[in-house]
């Protein structure tokens, strides 16, 4: 029997159930508008390490633990962590994995990688190849400014288009159990889209029409409409690539203004400079594994259509002239008992 | 229903088939000892391109789509693409993906990774998430130095412990279809092993440990012994590598001498100056994807546990001082019939 929706969607018939969540973020973001819902804010973005890739990696060893813990369960019923980050050769998840002793299956998916985890532990769950697993991702501001960008300590002046890069990140656990009544419906794996932006100082615009792409599929698959859902939320197009989301969604006939936000946006208030909001793996995920989960654990949420976007250059790619193809992944969380 | 052996072992009751499969690989490695069973074998390794980079991804979009062919279905019927490589950000993969219109999830699983894509397609193909499902991995020796060590044009001398990036890439397409004799039966999925060696220079070292981890945990999960496969075959742990592996599994009282091989060991004639052999997610991947299922297909070779080894460190962890994680994933092949 396949296990399908149209093209691009995996449909999870025993519904893998969202049984634990934490998430970790630095400073700046704890006095964002989201710090009352974080469950652990650090008082510094180094968290005791010499270096900012390993205090990424200490942070993902966090949430990936505390996440077990909130499942009250015991980290050998973990079959497998799906996990993946921005640093090259995804150094943060392995560093971490190094310290969990669980079986281990690396991603990378950019700034689209909570979804992907997330859709990588949905089919192992419901198709009987995990009791539970880990689906973690995070990212880190000085370690991908470092990486990416220019080195900290020369004050480069950012560009009005760009994003800022959010030191966080989040772990769910999946399960198939009943103790829980948030689970995973269904989820639509995204295509590689490039319209040829190259200006790696705006993400949103390049993210957009992945995400675009990736919707339209999903609405196309189940033969639903964008008020289907309480909210469709982005991973980080940031102020600009949300608009231009909007406006794409638009012109292929569909309105998603009234029940669309977008992390990137959201994160930060307006007074923290960060022109078009944040980015990075860690900004959708750290979103949806407190605000998002805590909202439909209190039923004020009861569907929600998770895209994380993803832009898939590296610095090379870039320098060597390309455009930037990005990604989008869709997955649908539920409350037990909504349509 | 749990589709699991033991604590790390995937079951994979609907037997995924291998479908299609395709090669392709550098000069040097068509020179070498498996010439003659390789699909293609590039005139030069720039591929027509501009950059080593870019002659990787059109390799790899190569060995994509002529496994597709070789499965004799459309592009339209992959429900899923799985690939990685060792590139920053994986852009061999992504950029490979872009030109396909191809759902696609990106891994990252070093030169694990064929082991890691056979996994994840095994999983959907098995769980009914994918009727077909393409599993691709590649890498180039001149994009891997430039990014791992050294320019080229340096002449840098090689330690006698090293070995040679595999310039390669191969692709795998699985399907739920009676089309083929070759199906995968389970899989072990690797923890992250860290035996403290710090010489990039010295990846077989670094990888033994968790080749060991990963067959001990096979054979204990299956109730099985060494000799009960026709090959046991490691990756890329290249001459050293394997005598550890060897030495290692001693200690545990399995025997592996006699049925046991290593990609990396194998590839290159004694002529060819690569010191402890190939390494690389391409050694493995175009070796799997010529030669094995070749003799598979004729019958020569009734089980195969492919045992994909991947050193998970980048520049920057080693330049910080850290020792180099490693990681193993196993893959039981067999063709229909065989015990």
């Amino acid at each position: 029997m396949l296990n399908r929706l149209g093209k691009q969607t995996l449909l999870f018939r025993n519904r893998p159930k969202v049984v634990g969540s934490y998430s970790v973020v630095g400073p700046k973001e704890g006095r964002g508008n989201f710090g009352k819902f974080f469950d652990k804010i650090l008082e510094d973005d180094l968290f005791g390490e010499k270096s900012y890739e390993a205090a990424e990696s200490k942070m993902l060893k966090l949430a990936i633990t505390e996440a077990i813990n909130n499942a009250k369960i015991n980290k050998d019923e973990i079959d497998a962590l799906f996990a993946g980050d921005l640093m090259n050769q995804i150094i943060s998840s392995s560093f971490a994995a190094r310290k969990l002793d669980i079986p281990y299956l690396g991603l990378f998916g950019a700034c689209s990688t909570m979804a992907e985890s997330l859709i990588m532990g949905s089919c192992y769950v419901d198709g009987g190849f995990a009791r539970y697993a880990a689906c973690a991702t995070g990212s880190h501001f000085s370690s991908a400014e470092k990486q990416f960008r220019f080195p900290l300590e020369l004050g480069t002046q950012r560009p009005p288009t760009s994003q800022w890069t959010v030191t966080g990140t989040g772990c769910t656990i999946l399960g198939n159990t009943s103790t829980s009544n948030i689970y995973i419906e269904n989820a639509t794996i995204g295509k590689v889209v490039d319209w040829n932006v190259t200006d790696a100082n705006n993400m949103g615009a390049a993210m957009a029409p992945a995400a675009m792409s990736t919707l339209k599929a999903h609405l196309d698959d189940t033969g639903r409409t964008p008020e289907d859902y309480d909210l469709i939320l982005t991973g980080d197009l940031g102020k600009l690539g949300s608009e231009i989301l909007m406006d794409l969604m638009e012109y292929n006939g569909y309105k998603i203004g009234n029940n669309y936000n977008d992390c990137g946006q959201m994160i930060f208030s307006n007074t923290q400079k960060t022109f078009m909001g944040g980015s990075g793996c860690g900004c959708g995920a750290s979103i949806l594994n407190s605000y998002i989960y805590s909202r439909m654990r209190n039923n004020e949420l009861k569907s929600v259509l998770f895209i994380a976007t993803g832009a898939l250059m590296s610095t090379v790619s870039s320098q060597q002239g390309n455009s930037i193809p990005s990604i989008a992944h869709a997955v649908s969380i539920k409350i037990e008992g909504s349509k």
